[in-house]
């Protein structure tokens, strides 16, 4: 441990309510931990901005407890194992688990999502197009979505780390992909970096007849990374049998109250669709599966992927709201030291 | 035909915004028609009353296109072969099918939904706990909502034709049943004749917390015939891995503009909860897996049901309104004519 005697920490000061601003954390430094028989000390190198990471910030029920006050944000992160008291992790491994927003953490193991391998290139692609990004696409869209060629599968936040992933892999299955975006500058990237046959742009009018031109056969499945009024207009052209795979609900600020839009029930029965959540964790049992096709569609050039990387630590309390003010056009990470510096 | 020289009819006056009452229909009359090549003259013994009729009876889209207005309603009956030029269809033969709100009915076999078996008593059953209604419980709960031994299963307009068919279908998988119905009256007849374990009135004041008594260990599946508001209660107890089927929208009395209400992805999402609706129709190629289970049920004593049987084809203008009222209390038909008077 060369270059760090202390271990700095972000921690949650104030329950957010909507999005988790740079306000809702602290930055305090600690001693570096020392790990216990069975434990392992990791070093952190690299440290993933989620969307999941509104849930842990906010008071409101969610699929995961809220941090406490006063404790490190939770979150994942890529590190390498530097000290070690496990018989299952040795010193040099690479590994993705929820690591925390702090430089150093002790594990257990419990909290590993799974062991990084030492060909990925970039490594930070397992925060990515080899980590939960790309295994939410491949799991909400194949096991959940169960496209079929020929039809039509549109995607929210279809310039995002999840969404360009889900694109990406129905062109692979043979269907019409189509993006929904914001701005002309995704738009470019959807059509062109990866591969959607049309992407339209939710922040122009006439969202609705776009969608209709773009999907002439209607929609088949619908990966759904934003819900709200996006989510209505997509419904209206779902069809028969049509599957929603609901991923994330970015269009909307706070759940508490809930907002209120048109109630939905009587489209899931006209039009005998599925509508079904998705949370990654739930595949943990599979991560291999996905994460070695992934990797083999990586090297064979067909995923295209980009990575948006901020610089320290102390980036780490604005980043979250970075996910949702439209600017970010990728997996979105912060660095907290170089590859080659020692851990 | 013996008994009527003319064919009276149930035509489609207006359209209905909302649910249909006597003044959107008229009865007039027509002469009986008479069968060429390929087809058959049915006459009706008794119609059935569905909440589908509701979208027939609608210029709004829906799973089915409107009644043109000024032709006969449209509806499932009961009905005996009185004449045939048709090679798979004898006179005598008893049959389901979408007949129409009419005496008499010509048909070339194509509007048959299936055949009823000689031995069924009463008759009538045909139309309810061994036909559409039932059929609608056994695949919906089954074949969607897939309930395991010891979960929970809640379901809405828990009294009714498909409603108590789920309930006790649910007791002989193994599951814990719990009705929500309107009134004491419906309340009693859940928990006595068909067996649930418990029922909850969702008229009276505090309806989540009297499903929160009646639902221990949260809700698995829900069996979902109302929408709306109950729903949206229903939902805020769903477990994990929760299945919602969405079957009919009863609470609504109107989807032209649909009514607003709180938003679901998040709940959906965070449940990792399957929503899907059912039309039954899908399933016509399982019709007799369904009917056989049904009626060995049915036979061994552990089906209850009941009938609502209005008199006389002059009623049928005004049943529909009937179904929304929260008066029946069980399948609901309307007899043309006595079995024993000859067709």
């Amino acid at each position: 441990m060369t270059e760090s005697a202390v271990n700095r920490r972000v921690l949650l000061a104030a329950y957010a309510d909507g999005i988790p601003e740079a306000a809702n954390f602290e930055l305090a430094e600690a001693p570096v931990p020392t790990p216990d028989d069975g434990a392992f000390l990791v070093c952190n190198r690299y440290l993933s901005v989620d969307p999941a990471q509104r849930g842990y910030a906010s008071a409101v029920v969610n699929y995961a407890d809220p941090v406490p006050l006063g404790g490190v944000m939770r979150g994942f992160a890529l590190g390498d194992v530097v000290a070690s008291k496990h018989p299952d992790y040795a010193v040099g491994e690479s590994i993705v688990g929820a690591f925390g927003w702090q430089d150093y953490a002790v594990s257990d193991g419990g909290d590993v999502l799974f062991r990084v391998a030492p060909d990925i290139e970039p490594r930070s692609a397992a925060l990515g197009i080899l980590g939960l990004s790309g295994m939410t696409a491949f799991f909400g869209l194949l096991d959940i979505g169960r496209p079929r060629a020929g039809e039509t599968v549109v995607v929210s936040t279809a310039a995002g780390s999840v969404g360009s992933a889900v694109g990406q892999i129905a062109k692979i299955e043979g269907c019409r992909a189509v993006g929904i975006t914001g701005g002309d500058a995704k738009v470019a990237l959807c059509t062109g970096a990866y591969g959607y046959d049309a992407a339209v742009d939710y922040k122009a009018d006439g969202l609705d007849a776009a969608l209709g031109a773009a999907c002439p056969e209607g929609i088949d499945v619908y990966f759904d990374n934003t819900g709200g009024a996006i989510s209505d207009t997509v419904l209206g052209r779902l069809n028969i049998g049509g599957r929603i795979v609901v991923c994330g609900t970015a269009a909307t600020a706070s759940w508490d109250p809930p907002p209120v839009g048109p109630r939905i029930e009587r489209q899931i029965l006209v039009r005998r669709a599925r509508m079904q959540g998705l949370i990654i964790f739930d595949y943990k049992d599979r991560f291999a599966e996905a994460q070695s096709q992934l990797a083999g569609w990586l090297k064979d050039g067909r995923l295209a992927f980009r990575e948006e990387m901020l610089d320290g630590i102390e980036t780490a309390p604005g980043a979250i709201r970075r996910l949702y003010d439209g600017r970010n056009m990728g997996k979105l990470m912060i660095r907290l030291r170089p590859d080659d510096e020692g851990g």
